[in-house]
């Protein structure tokens, strides 16, 4: 059993998602682990890690609609009336950030998954995601641990 | 330190939840592991995986009342008019899919559990669930993998 | 790759929120592990296990109030008719009891947390976090599991 430790970035382009699947597989596969458990940590207080679904595009959508629905933003700065108004304490920085702590909670900030033969073990319609909670393009930073057992293969 | 990797398959009856904490007990038991983490991974993005209390089963009627309120079914599908319209772009499915995707999101798709003397370490009144957020009859298969040490008891 | 098993307990004082990232720390420490998984488990159904932000004591006001507002406590007993009428069928342990298992199973019970040179890997801004979720004081107890590689220092 053996581990390593390492970081992703991502850019994220306002709220939303971006399915990171793929770039959890090719890090198991550059070091050349085969089997075992892969834990990440978003270092951040406003985007969560979560395992939805990568089929129709509009699940994601409702995801982000719905989530805007039951969380809803500053209205002291939005100035938005629809909606029973929300002042958070916390509104310096900016309508979408108390927002964005709020939506992490409900999430989750690091997930702990399983992977073997070189890949993270999921359903054929799931995929893994950053959901990007504020409204800015940000840099977020994934921080990716596995511990596990090496490919035996050694052309790898 | 040993791995093994396996699935469980459960049948679910509509919504509710089925206590698992007996099945994976049994699968530590029989694999004859003494102590390490059980990770687990739903394989679909409509049930969750959740601990909560095992004593009044009132907690779990409760429990799904409150995620029904807060996450409505399709009213474009249910024409329940009742509470505010709800029109998921994702309907196709039925009335109940995307309500589930969102109840999955909010809850947990996988957990990572510790383990000791063959028994997931829980409190008194905890157990393991598996949470069915569909109203048919499903197979749900639940990805089991463990790292851990083995037991002594040659007798095992 | 060693593992080790404990318990920690923290005191509480009603819903809030108690930052235990110097005792998970100090705990890595004392028993001389450099890198691995630490895996958290909260023993109870009425408290979380949350990661969020250590800067602005606002974030967590904030946080509380908001999860006070989407579950609400027992109408029935607290007799508070501002919001909808709420009636849990769980009701025989207080106005606050259901409400702590709804909210525990919105946020996390368990937490699989990455560590390396003696310390849980986080963001600048993050802390991990005990939340309680009912009224009165409460010990808590939080079970610990270390799977991970020994310091080299011989003089820790």
């Amino acid at each position: 059993m053996e581990q390593i430790f390492s970081k992703l970035k991502f850019l994220t382009h306002g709220e939303g998602f971006i399915d990171i699947t793929h770039d959890l597989n090719l890090f198991i596969k550059k070091n050349n682990f085969n089997s075992g458990i892969f834990n990440l940590t978003s270092l951040h207080t406003s985007c969560s890690l979560t395992i939805n679904e990568n089929a129709d595009p509009n699940v994601l959508m409702d995801l982000k609609k719905y989530i805007q629905s039951i969380v809803p933003y500053n209205s002291y700065l939005t100035l938005s009336r629809k909606r029973e108004e929300i002042f958070y304490k916390h509104f310096q920085e900016g309508a979408d950030d108390m927002p964005a702590h709020i939506k992490t909670s409900l999430t989750n900030a690091c997930l702990s998954l399983s992977f073997q033969e070189e890949k993270i073990m999921l359903g054929t319609w799931q995929s893994v995601y950053l959901w990007e909670h504020r409204f800015d393009q940000k840099e977020r930073i994934i921080n990716v641990h596995i511990i596990g057992e090496k490919s035996q293969n050694i052309y790898n």
